[in-house]
């Protein structure tokens, strides 16, 4: 175990990053960094830049996700890895829709940004 | 994006997971070392020794995983990031079990051992 309080971090983390998508998620981007990675999908991208333009062309306008299970482990190098597991309702779809997403949290200083993001949909 | 080629060492490493696992669990103790850290379902544990206790405690005797989805990045450090979506059969229940699993996978030479393992089962 480690002194960081990753339980806390993933916490913080997570509802900052829903409440930001949920309301306007083109201000995402101070998330990620050059390296970082996003599956959405089957699509693979890297940067921030790509990143937000993918997340920004998903097709629906208003989104809601609620999270059902938040877990998080410290690695070894002070990151944080968060498992997601939740549902979420696009724009006047009345079915939520199941996901998984996993957050590499690397720490740079005092904050977090993310390393690997992998969202899936749970096809049931 | 690097040179390591993360996507067969997620396959590699997965199919040889899940089918030890569904062999004989308590032989996976090769994958783990003292600092990886387990969560399954609500339970935490560190250190290989406990990672096995835990898995070989578990309630059922047959038990087959079938992988619905697969996805893996790298990390910046030599480290592979998977995610696992699923289903698993236990025992004589005739209802398989959604799941997704998280593993943190860091090289030490040529090989991988487990950092970080997240199970969790899906509630639909």
């Amino acid at each position: 175990m480690t002194d960081l309080d990753f339980n806390a971090v993933a916490k913080q983390f997570t509802e900052f990053y829903y409440s930001q998508f949920d309301k306007d998620r083109s201000q995402l981007a101070s998330l990620y960094r050059d390296t970082s990675m996003l599956t959405f999908q089957e699509t693979q991208i890297q940067g921030s830049k790509g990143i937000i333009e993918k997340l920004v062309s998903l097709p629906f306008r208003k989104v809601s996700h609620t999270v059902t299970t938040l877990d998080a482990q410290p690695d070894t190098r002070g990151g944080v890895l968060v498992l997601v597991t939740g549902a979420l309702m696009v724009d006047e779809e009345q079915n939520p829709l199941q996901y998984t997403q996993v957050f590499n949290l690397f720490n740079e200083g005092q904050s977090f940004f993310v390393q690997n993001d992998i969202f899936k949909l749970i096809s049931l």
